[in-house]
């Protein structure tokens, strides 16, 4: 993994939490009031747009497009009219460093008041390297508000060259499982989610991969799929055929379970729970926020592009 | 992993807690009033060869039994007279099955009422397996009490074969390290603990492990050392090789930033956090001994055996 600096780990893709509450979708305020001078029909015009390019995926691979489409569509065919369109300014639907030679897509749609979804994020990072080589992060995690203490949805998938890959699929507990044995049970065991993680071990290109961020291990489920796929030179191809063999058909069936079991699960949550949990969520975005974004981003992007985009991901993050 | 039923994993030895509370040190009821009837020098004697027979290690390899004689040894020395003797009847200091394929044997210490370590568990297990094959488990567990929340020190080495060893090494969390980054930051980032597991993440013999009992993952770090040491058949010495060369410097490394930065540290535990963590310790603790112990002790022992042997776990667990 040395080739993939362990910080693009930690981009908005794998802040694992959901936001606390439902907030205003406004924009900071310095950025709203530049936005209401636009004329509204123009910068719906421009949302669309922007929903587009995310759609596209444009530097990967076919089989890592069609991943990431078909979870993409999975998802928000699911949730149908529970998720409102993407608010984000076009400038950070869609964004690039000075030289071009960083580009990035982000989508964030909020859940309905009535829904337990928080947020939906989409995103891809597409980056020239000096070697020569690109590296490309894709990801979509969906976030559970505090009528639920239901797991989130996360995946990640980041390409340093065409033949190394890592995937990080999880359902990141909201609770400390230790303390709650049957969310355990209901959420990991009962899901059989764990077949999942075993499948992908028998492959032998597939290795177990563990985050540089302790803090990134902490938040994972017991059952997270955090693993590394490298082949020999020239093994490319190969990658391929285990994306479209294997990761397509396994990030699908965790999306399915966590849609079935998790996101759509009736669960009863008291006053304090409800306390906790939102203490939980708050913590966790921060500290994912602090220990990564704040640095690398910048360094991508450069300064002004970087705390446009993380300003307007502190919005729906809360924090 | 086949090779070794999982639940053997869940052993007395990995029951990842602490006791809440101090608890009196006399045996369950029914059992008091046998050994109230015996002369208490004669028990004292028996205390006595019974802690012998747990320092013999006498079924594993050379290298094993030193590398678990010297983590005792270190530990006892290091608490000195924090530690009172091991009053464990004699026949649950050793025991066995009625037609001795399984061998045991187990010493609990508890803490002085001045101490932070609540109890400390060591531990063999040797069983002859049907495939003529045998499994030999050795732990050592170390729990500290409710003057303080950091972390317990477990280790378990499991071999089931001379050519494959699993190896168990960790300080399990008394806490929600998601809720608490800045324990995490004490405990497992300062410590550099990560470094021993990165260490052996390089051998090429050595994978990453994987417990089937999800619950066992949840309660680990993220820094556990999970991992299953695999030769080719006749690589017996290889395994020993690795015991020597590596697992014994890196337990002890282990060993020492738990004794150095977790058992000594003095920590301010607040009324709320102690009664949190003492539910916490409870239910760790009730959860691994009802998914595990209550199942396979009678399968290895008999139920009368493991009864005995249980319910005396049980008093030091607290549960």
């Amino acid at each position: 993994m040395d080739a993939i600096p362990s910080h693009f780990l930690l981009s908005p893709l794998s802040t694992l939490s959901s936001s606390s509450a439902k907030r205003s979708l406004s924009l900071p305020s310095s950025r709203s009031s530049k936005f209401q001078i636009s004329a509204s029909s123009s910068l719906m015009e421009s949302q669309n747009e922007g929903q587009g390019k995310f759609m596209e995926f444009p530097f990967v691979t076919a089989s890592h497009k069609k991943l990431m489409v078909d979870l993409v569509s999975t998802l928000e065919n699911r949730f149908e009219k529970q998720l409102l369109p993407c608010k984000l300014p076009p400038d950070v639907q869609y964004y690039q460093n000075e030289s071009g030679t960083a580009q990035a897509s982000l989508q964030i749609r909020s859940g309905q008041s009535d829904s337990l979804v928080d947020f939906v994020l989409g995103s891809w990072i597409h980056c020239e390297l000096p070697t020569g080589a690109s590296l490309d992060i894709t990801s979509l995690s969906a976030y559970l508000n505090l009528s639920t203490d239901a797991p989130n949805f996360l995946i990640e998938v980041i390409r340093s060259s065409p033949t190394m890959l890592v995937l990080i699929l999880d359902l990141p507990p909201r609770k400390d499982l230790a303390l709650w044995p049957d969310d355990l049970k209901t959420f990991y065991e009962d899901t059989q989610i764990d077949t999942q993680r075993q499948a992908l071990e028998k492959i032998p290109e597939i290795q177990p991969y563990f985050s540089s961020s302790l803090y990134i291990r902490t938040v994972s489920s017991p059952t997270a799929i955090m693993v590394r796929i490298e082949t020999e030179a020239g093994g490319g191809e190969r990658v391929e055929e285990i994306i479209a063999k294997h990761l397509d058909p396994i990030s699908k069936q965790v999306l399915g379970i966590w849609l079935d079991h998790c996101a759509c699960a009736k669960r009863d949550v008291g006053e304090i729970e409800r306390a906790l949990l939102k203490k939980r969520d708050g913590i966790v975005r921060k500290k994912t926020l602090e220990v990564d974004l704040d640095s690398s981003f910048p360094r991508l992007f450069g300064t002004q592009v970087a705390n446009r985009v993380l300003e307007a991901i502190k919005e729906y993050f809360d924090v």
